[in-house]
């Protein structure tokens, strides 16, 4: 472990509460939980000093707090993070309950075994140790690496060069419904020049991470109609155009060979210059590998690396159907086959230009749309009949990137490079979609993402965990980030 | 009703046994049920004269009969008819149960009344009464045709004009999985010139309809492999080509705008002469009418019309899956997807042909099949990764066809114009499947399908019923094919 001895300090002086706030419930579902997690994060900003004020949220309230002694002179930060988790199957875990934190430590045949948790507590961490529970890194890690960096820089009596403020949000995991209107409810508290986003996992190397924008989504349903009902295939396959070929037709339209999508405009307006593109080339993704552990022998080419990619809005089929396969397979031709679409939206390309781009294409092909199911007189007038709706709740997956130059970005990297003697990795635009969004949105001002936790820490999932050596390093960088002034 | 008098007494003669075996369930899952109706219809060709033999197929036998006094002089006729039906859910129909004929009369506001069974035994009945039960129509009516047709020519003292054989079948319903063994072990029995398929319905016109030949079946399974897993589709659309899209632009690449399969060869060897496309634009098909009914303002364009649409090898997606849609639907690439396919084979298109050309075609888009699921050191070596599987049982779905001019053809055409006074409906090749194929297979001799029952008559389905008329119209048929002498 690298870095000051009031770090190193701070840094144990925090494992206790990590294990205490992991052992409490946290998912969304059970608002009282919530409401336990929030009053625990409440009193552990009040031990620090910083006023703190619960957000209503339907039972589920979030948490500001704020660091004493701001000044006008500096600059207003928000630090955004989150406390609730995925949801659990504790059968699934392989330890007592993903709410007692475990610690375990790798043996040398590759099995995870169990410490004792008091070995946390020693003088003496291993970096290769982790702590298992839900939300050990996926979100709660964090935030008490900020409280630890907080607890280092009052340790060495030294005042944060900015002005702290922290949201903690409590329904992340069920895509953060009402967060746009909870910051608009509370400006007043939550104005602030900048935010950083506590979320996320870093790099797949483990090296810093700074990531400046997230990929929006937006979803389609696509039906194509057939014949009324289902039809024997005996008697009218060559008569009747059969639904499922004919969206095999028309998704078919939509992308080349090599994975790039055909329907006309579809990437305008992005432009990749060679700052950019020596950013993304810089990321050391290791793609052999990638393409090993996927199992996949070639990617598509619709950027000339993984990063390149990410920087244009996707179309993908999440799943398609038409009638069934396997054992429930009958000799007919179906009544009508269903693609559901999910579109992965970039800030160049918003949601609804997308969809009406895809619409366009869709009559272009020389469908008529209809809403529902067609009619007698749909039937009768029009050869080729489909259903296109966009799906609901695509305001809370909008993308949002930040200038790779801007000040916030100069900011971070020279924070991040102060802490740990380089660069960070940057990340142009991450490719899966968070609420940033929505906060962004809500509080506009410019942003950028710094995640702290190990890639393979199996958030989500069952056996979540946080690598211990990933959370002192991740002290580091919110102590340098604390310490470093930041230009109005 | 038309007809001689012999005739028109020897149809209210079979009435009470139609209703009789009826009675007796005839779903071949039940050995059983099945045993008793073949010795019903033992004992009804015994008592007209005939030497019958049950033909064993385990504990389901089928029945064959042999008229008296066969003439080497006479050319020897097979007909062909089943004593099975398809299974039956009682509460769905709109009696007291599928097992007890019932004769109903339309009302004329549309719906069926019921009247007395007894009804139809009075010296008159109306032709557009129906006898509702299963089987009535689907394929008991045309057995018991027969019989009445041999009871008009013994009540004028006529001897038939050909050697009169009868096979029935107890397992067409399940697809006749062993007529062509049973044919083979009883050859010296079944010895014949000729067959005459008597099952189907008739063209919906209601008139006399002769059939020569009709389709058979192929299936096949095509999956396309994507990632080893499923991922997510923020961090990798755009990056690993999405199965279902390259499924979609696989099956796309079969089959033209209009219809047309575009795999090379595919219709390779089919040739429509005037003759044929004369027989089949004089096929009295209301298509505008049809269109309205399937619910379609267009046809695709693979014949001129519904009839030669039928004369060609069809490519029909019966499904295709890959994830989930609707409320299932998760936001991933998916790792498969797969499409069940049915080809509708023609005489001049076998199914190992076809077969072969489809994996041709697939692996001319670049595709490595392999069989079951891919190693990893083909996701490694092969951008595009598929299976492709020809499904079982396909010999049972041989496509057959008898020439237009064919004996057999001018024989029964020239007795149907006998007994109708106009030339039937001749259709070259019907679009389904029918065990047609096997039993020529086994007999090695020219067929044709007579079709005897109206095409209304909801047929595998609740409330299949016979109209009284074609039962009537059947007879004469029957009588008059009976009556025409067949040159060997």
């Amino acid at each position: 472990m690298a870095g000051t001895p009031e770090v190193e300090a701070a840094a144990r002086g925090t494992f206790k509460e990590w294990v205490e706030v992991l052992a409490i419930p946290n998912v969304s579902a059970a608002p009282a939980d919530i409401q336990r997690n929030t009053n625990w994060f409440e009193q552990a900003f009040k031990r620090r000093g910083y006023r703190t004020r619960q957000l209503p949220n339907n039972g589920k309230p979030m948490l500001f707090a704020e660091a004493p002694n701001a000044k006008d002179t500096k600059s207003t930060v928000l630090f955004y993070a989150h406390i609730d988790g995925q949801p659990v199957t504790p059968s699934e875990w392989n330890q007592e309950s993903p709410w007692k934190p475990t610690l375990k430590q790798k043996t040398p045949d590759g099995r995870w075994m169990e410490l004792p948790i008091e070995r946390l507590y020693d003088a003496k961490v291993d970096p290769e140790w982790r702590l298992f529970a839900r939300s050990s890194s996926d979100d709660k890690a964090p935030i008490l690496m900020l409280l630890a960096a907080i607890d280092a820089l009052q340790a060495a009596g030294v005042e944060p060069a900015i002005n702290v403020k922290v949201l903690l949000d409590t329904e992340e995991e069920v895509s953060s419904p009402s967060l746009g209107t909870v910051i608009r409810e509370n400006l007043a508290f939550l104005k602030c020049d900048d935010l950083v986003v506590l979320d996320g996992p870093m790099h797949p190397s483990n090296r810093p991470t700074l990531v400046f924008g997230n990929r929006g989504i937006a979803r389609a349903t696509l039906t194509v109609f057939g014949p009324r009902q289902e039809l024997h295939s005996g008697h009218y396959a060559n008569y009747v155009a059969n639904p499922a070929m004919r969206l095999a037709q028309l998704m078919a339209s939509m992308k080349d060979e090599d994975g790039r999508v055909t329907v006309k405009h579809y990437y305008d307006g992005i432009a990749l210059d060679d700052r950019a593109r020596r950013v993304m080339a810089a990321v050391p993704d290791d793609e052999p590998a990638l393409r090993k552990r996927l199992g996949v022998a070639e990617t598509e080419k619709v950027g000339g690396n993984y990063q390149e990619a990410m920087q244009y809005p996707s179309l993908n089929i999440r799943g398609i159907k038409s009638a069934d396969v396997g054992g429930k397979a009958r000799t007919i031709i179906p009544d009508h086959a269903t693609a559901e679409i999910d579109m992965r939206t970039v800030p160049e390309t918003p949601p609804e230009r997308l969809f009406d781009l895809l619409k366009g294409h869709v009559t272009a092909q020389g469908y008529h749309l209809v809403e529902g199911e067609p009619t007698d007189d749909d039937r009768a007038r029009y050869p080729k009949l489909a259903s296109l709706m966009m799906g609901k709740g695509s305001s809370s997956g909008t993308a949002v990137r930040t200038d790779l130059d801007s000040p916030i970005g100069v900011w971070l990297r020279e924070a991040m490079k102060r802490a740990h003697g380089a660069d960070p990795i940057e990340i142009r635009m991450m490719g899966g979609t968070v609420p940033t969004g929505v906060a962004v949105g809500a509080l506009k001002v410019p942003f950028a993402i710094v995640p702290l936790v190990n890639a393979d820490n199996s958030q989500h999932s069952f056996d979540e965990n946080m690598r211990i050596g990933n959370y002192l390093d991740g002290i580091l960088t919110l102590e340098a980030i604390l310490r470093l002034e930041k230009s109005r």
